[in-house]
Parts: C-alpha cells; sequence; structure tokens
C-alpha cells in the first residue's frame, strides 16, 4: 500500500484510528475459549465489527508469540484474513525488530512477504544498516520508534546529543538513509508537546501514534501539534477499544468505543 | 541456569565458545532439503557434533520467523532437543526485543517460559520499564545490547551523551534497575578496543560478543581486554562454524571449526 492510498482511506473514513489487536488470553470473553482458537476467533470478531470505523490494525507480536506455534497461527490467520476481506486495511506488524544487516532482512522477509504486512516497527539503536534492509521493499513501510509512551523514554531518547535531544538525532539521521521516504515513525501521546518539534524535522512522514486512553495521551493535543496536510497520523487505541466489554457484546461494545474515536477524529479533519 | 553454572561449564569444557544457529535454507546442504524438517535436521546434527566444544547455541529467531510456521516450529524442537539432551549447554534466544511493560512481560514468558531458553536479547531504546521485566525471572538471563558489531553502531551508540559515549549511559544506567544481576551484554568483537573502557562500568557481567571470524574480530584481543576472574565472556561464531561446509560433511567440518576456536581458547584459559 502507498501513502497516497493509506491517505486517501482515512479521507473516505473520516478516521486515522489504529487498533491494537494486542489479544491476551486473560483478558477476553470466557465463552471464546472454548472455540479451536480463541485468539483468532476474538480478532475476527473485533475486525468485522470495527473496520469501517478505523484505517489500521496493529497486532503487537509479543503476544502470539506468548502462545507459542498457536499464537503464530493465529497471527498468520488474522493478517490473512485482514489482506482476504478487507484490503483497503493498512496493517502493522508491532515488532520493535533490528538486527545486523543480513539477520534484518530475514526480518523484513518474515514480516513483508511471508505475513504480506503492509509495515512493520522496529528500534534504531543498531542505526542505518539495521534498518535500510526493510526499507527496501517497495510499497512496504518501516516505522522506527522515535520518542515512545513509556516512563523509559526518559532513560536514553531525551537525552542530548551533540546539543540535541536523542530522538532528533535519530529522526535527522533516518533522513539521509536510502529509501528513507519508507520511514514512518513512532511517537507516543503522552509526548504530544514535543510534537511541533518532531514536525519540524520530519513534516511529511506518518507518525504511529500510540498511548491514547489506557496510557492517558489526549488525541486534540497530538492532532494539534503532530497533524499535517495529508494528516501524516495513525492514532492507536488498543485496551480501550478490544477490551472495552468482556462479555458476549465485546465486538459491539468495541465499535461503540472505535466509534467515538473516529467521530472525535471526523470533527477534527472538519476543521 | 546461573552465572556459576556457566562458569563452571567454561572451566570443564576449556571453552566459552557460543554457536549461532542461523539457518538459512539456502546455504544448508542439499540434501536436507529432502527432510521433514530441514532446519531442525540442520541444527541437530551441528549440535551433536559440537556441544563438546562450546558451551552455548544462540539460535537468531529472524532466520526462524522468516519460514513462518514452520520456522517457529524448528526453533521450539531445537530448544527442546538442546534442554533434554544437552541441559549444561546455555542457551539464548536472540530476539534483540524490547516493548512496554505488559507487553515486555508477554516477551519474557514467550521466551523463558514457553520455549523455556536461559536468555534472551534485548534492545535499550526504550529504558528501563522495557527490560525490567525480563529481569524479573529466576535464573534467567537477559542479554542488552550495548555496543553491536555492525557499522550502523557509529549512528548513535558512540555517539556522546552528557560526556559520554551513549553506551556507556545504557551500561551504567542499567546497574541501576531492579534485578540488574541478571543483565548480561551484547559487546562487538570488532569494537575489541571498547572493552577496557566496558570492564572499568561492568566488571562482573558476561560479555556476548558476536563478530568474530565472517565479521573480522579477534580472539586474542577480545580476550585480552574484556576478559575477567570468571572469563565473562561467550565468543560467538555463526557463519563461520555452521556453513564451513555445505556438503554431506558439514557437520563434520563445523565440528573442526569449532574445534580450532575451542583451542585458541584452551590456550587463553591456561594463561
Amino acid at each position: 500500500m502507498t501513502t497516497q492510498q493509506l491517505t486517501q482511506q482515512i479521507k473516505k473514513k473520516n478516521s486515522f484510528l489504529c487498533i491494537g489487536l494486542d489479544v491476551d488470553l486473560n483478558k477476553i470473553p470466557k465463552h471464546l475459549l472454548k472455540d479451536e482458537d480463541p485468539i483468532f476467533a476474538f480478532n475476527k470478531a473485533i475486525i468485522d465489527a470495527t473496520h469501517h470505523l478505523c484505517v489500521a490494525y496493529k497486532p503487537n507480536t509479543a503476544f502470539y508469540e506468548a502462545y507459542g506455534l498457536k499464537g503464530w497461527k493465529a497471527l498468520e490467520k488474522t493478517i490473512m484474513y485482514l489482506n482476504v476481506k478487507y484490503p483497503e486495511i493498512f496493517t502493522i506488524a508491532d515488532a520493535k525488530r533490528g538486527d545486523i544487516g543480513n539477520t534484518s532482512t530475514m526480518y523484513a522477509k518474515a514480516f513483508f512477504e511471508d505475513l504480506a504486512f503492509d509495515s512493520v516497527t522496529v528500534a534504531p539503536y543498531m542505526g542505518k544498516d539495521s534498518i535500510e534492509p526493510f526499507l527496501a521493499f517497495e510499497n512496504k513501510h518501516t516505522i522506527m520508534l522515535a520518542l515512545t509512551s513509556n516512563e523509559g523514554a526518559f532513560d536514553f531518547q531525551t537525552k542530548m546529543v551533540a546539543g540535541k535531544e536523542l530522538y532528533k538525532q535519530v529522526l535527522e539521521t533516518s533522513k539521509s538513509w536510502k529509501n528513507s521516504e519508507n520511514l514512518m515513525y513512532v511517537v507516543g501521546a503522552t509526548k504530544a508537546e514535543y510534537l511541533a518539534d518532531i514536525r519540524n524535522i520530519i513534516p511529511d512522514s506518518f507518525l504511529l501514534v500510540p498511548g491514547i486512553g489506557a496510557q492517558g495521551g489526549n488525541l486534540q493535543d497530538v492532532c494539534k501539534y503532530g497533524m499535517n496536510d495529508s494528516v501524516g497520523l495513525l492514532i492507536n487505541s488498543s485496551r480501550g477499544v478490544i477490551y472495552a466489554s468482556q462479555n458476549e457484546d465485546f465486538a459491539e461494545v468495541a465499535a461503540e468505543k472505535a466509534r467515538e474515536l473516529q467521530e472525535q477524529m471526523e470533527i477534527i479533519l472538519s476543521k
């Protein structure tokens, strides 16, 4: 998928919502546990109920790996279901990968080719040759951690490096990498006040913004400082949508929560 | 496994060799491709031929994920084979994971509980609350990237932060984290001259050192600057051992290459 197609979808749906599919078997409705594949059953119900309200889904691979083979199988089924039934949806493998060059190529193949995700999240610590193998894939997107939503972001990301914070160095340095037009960035909603500075460095890139809701980020602030002419934002909500109800009505309630966010986004987009 | 048990094994085998099981179906001997599970067949042959010459095996998860479900199954079979047949071996999931707290806990469960590895590699960019969930597991080890062996290490890791290089900040900061005694660190063999400074910061920790052989690192230099009283080093070789021959004699030749490294280590240990 191209970023133009993503922007078109945002404008059509009046939504830039991404729903995080972080499936924890301790949190899903109990009646689903009888299903042959409870993880996929949960995802399918959530997707069918919310696909018209959001533009992206983001399974975090940790939640699938934690269930071993059956988790990996559920991840495969989920991405296949999305690609076949809702091909307009932008898909994000939230994997935070990164390794030396030949190994990053293997990760890129795993997520872009084998699983056929549109994008994957990566960590920047190992630098250019750990990320460029991902960028080499045409019409695929590499979403690099810049400023994350957690408390530990202040341990290293905001430390001053040659006169500017590390996350700004990461943003600026990455612009010089080959095929850097395939980069997007993770910026936590809990750090909305940083977004104006970030937009000075990367005015055109899409930002994936986690941390709305459960983590305390504010949608209006994020949009005020982070939106660009092509919207340029994917706002993620995971727990706030998918676990809004743990009863049989879970998918319906998830759709209500997604609708609330979509309606706030529609107001912002109409301004 | 405790670090004391690891050190005992090193002294018993006169080896601190770790063999990287980075299985690429394009590089393994052709006759194995007829096997029902070529990845596991390759690993089993390598392990059976080399287990007495090394103290650790390190599958890099990228190479397994690239083959989807069958790759994940081969990884499960490999770690189970190691844990059942050679329980004295230290096992490393080279996964370079790291995420916000509740998600890192899922990764820790995946690698420490579901797959039962002794250790996992992690990336430090997201800070304390992304790593501490791993450190909470008793007698499990979290191997954090400090100074990596690739060229991209110079993009951020060696940049000056408050008067010292970022990787030194990472090392020092991590010492204050809860259960930091469960930390080990990745330091690339291609950066051997940095090891003296690193040992000043973390004198007692084990270091996992990739980059010997194919990547150009030198064993003698690494040991000169990096060894401590408990040895404190795991030197990894992947391609140099496992792909030394691509013929039917591959396991035998891998053992010869492992033997060469073990003999060099025995000389160093006897000094």
